[in-house]
């Protein structure tokens, strides 16, 4: 039987990361300091389940088998007993993230590894005090992780590296692809990646280049296709005949030029009314939630279609 | 019948611009000056054919149907007469383009309008003295057209808008994903996006924050899935429950935080040695092109994809 994985915060992404261990085999207890959160989260999990095994999304497995695996834990000590693994999917508030930390440390086994789902609260911020903080990291997913596998590990200055490295293979082992930071850094890896192509499309729309609209076309029918399988460095490795170092020789002026008009982010009220309003304009607030249902098939499917491309 | 379409320029551009139209039921003529080059052009066009009848990526039409749409003009003059549209892909040089516009700037019909597939030289550049200018702008594909839609319009300053409303109308009807620029801008809407977030990921790399590697699976595996069916605007609007403005708010400090660190590209012979060997680490350069076919392939599959899903 595979290892005993815990989740504590029950909410969206602890239902998806219940998900992920569940249907790789582990058995997994969910904890929640709300009363009745964890019995209703399972409940959600069990809902979603059947969708997921159309889409050939569990492993293969029954629905039973990966609803047989996910428990309620009724205290903190209980979800934590024997288990190899933690996802803390807690509040994103520092104050809660130190107190949650600090009952964990308590009663955590000597093995017990901590991973937090927080995007944006370096691992450093609340595990200082820590008995066990050597086997604290910060274990970020993207929403929803049973759907889009990217998990950033991010190491605090104090974590065991032997930790990073075990994190990493679990992960690997459940289907997830995970990535290693070697530092804290503001914003991880994807999020700044993402700030700075958000930042460049809302300069666009200030300087009166295109509509907020076309921006998303540049992306959604252009290069973000190519995103969907390979990342930006083989993207521009395949775009010129002798390599990345051809590329860059080739386009160092273009980029040089772009790149010294794209600093600092430039917000301000009336740009973000503005790109808003033209959002308001493509979807009324009110459609807000079920356009989010619509992404997250498009996520699933999508995941189907990448499953389907590497068989 | 549809109306015709002129093709100058029949290299893998030219090629798969002219797949779009002949496919949309327009008359394709192809020229270039290159002895011999349509012929080879053509023939490499039919070779291709059969594959996207399997994906379904020829609009319902034969292989047949779509391959007697096109043929080969003897000259310059014979591809554009009729034409209501010439996709110019010559080589990216100035010169080049400049001489290439003044011979068809001799020979054009007086309703005819002139698309250029250039990346990076605005038209404005090129199209100054003609006497056609008002019908001459940018119509800029991401490689290759037709398994990408994007289309980049770029008029220059004496570009009739009435030319760039058509020629949206146009790529809109052949089945291409048209964005209107209103001002030329070095590097478009689409490269300037894909430039701020490259700059992010080298940075990322010089400063020891992540491998190469792992910059790639931060999108490939993370945030790039989303952007294969929405824009980083509908991205960011489904990311807070308020919509846009709500996540602007949210994540202000974030950004700007973020953003007051992305100035500048940083590019240093070191850094882009460091990371073209870590890419020839992952794929040796004699394997370029097996993995530009793969990808491809794979953007074809995504088209397939995209379209079940858009069903």
């Amino acid at each position: 039987m595979a290892d005993k994985v815990a989740i504590v915060g029950s909410g969206l992404i602890g239902r998806a990361w219940a998900v992920v261990f569940a249907r790789a085999g582990h058995p997994v207890t969910l904890y929640d300091p709300v009363d009745g959160a964890v019995t209703q989260a399972i409940s959600l999990i069990e809902a979603g389940l059947p969708d997921l095994l159309d889409k050939q999304l569990l492993n293969g497995e029954s629905v039973q088998a990966v609803r047989a695996r996910i428990s309620e834990a009724a205290t903190l000590a209980d979800a934590l007993r024997d288990a190899v693994y933690v996802q803390e999917n807690a509040p994103e508030r520092l104050d809660v993230k130190q107190a949650l930390y600090e009952q964990m440390d308590a009663v955590a086994g000597p093995e017990t590894i901590f991973g937090s789902s927080t995007s944006a609260i370096p691992a450093s911020a609340f595990t200082e005090t820590l008995t066990n903080r050597a086997r604290c990291l910060v274990a970020h997913p993207i929403n929803p992780p049973h759907l889009v596998p990217l998990v950033e590990l991010v190491p605090a200055p104090w974590t065991d590296p032997a930790v990073v490295a075990d994190t990493r293979d679990l992960m690997g082992r459940v289907g997830q692809a995970p990535i290693t930071l070697n530092k804290e850094i503001e914003g991880f890896v994807a999020n700044r990646m993402q700030v700075a192509l958000v930042a460049e499309a809302f300069r666009l729309v200030r300087d009166g280049v295109c509509s907020a609209a076309d921006a998303d076309t540049a992306i959604a029918a252009g290069i973000g296709l190519r995103w969907a399988f390979m990342g930006p460095f083989e993207t521009i490795d395949l775009n010129a005949p002798g390599g990345l170092a051809d590329y860059c020789a080739r386009f160092e002026s273009l980029y040089t030029n772009i790149a010294a008009e794209q600093g600092g982010l430039g917000w301000t009220d009336d740009l973000i009314q503005n790109v808003d309003s033209q959002r308001r304009d493509s979807l009324d607030t009110g459609q807000l939630i079920p356009r989010s249902q619509w992404r997250d098939n498009r996520l699933a499917e999508l995941a189907v279609w990448k499953k389907a491309m590497d068989a």
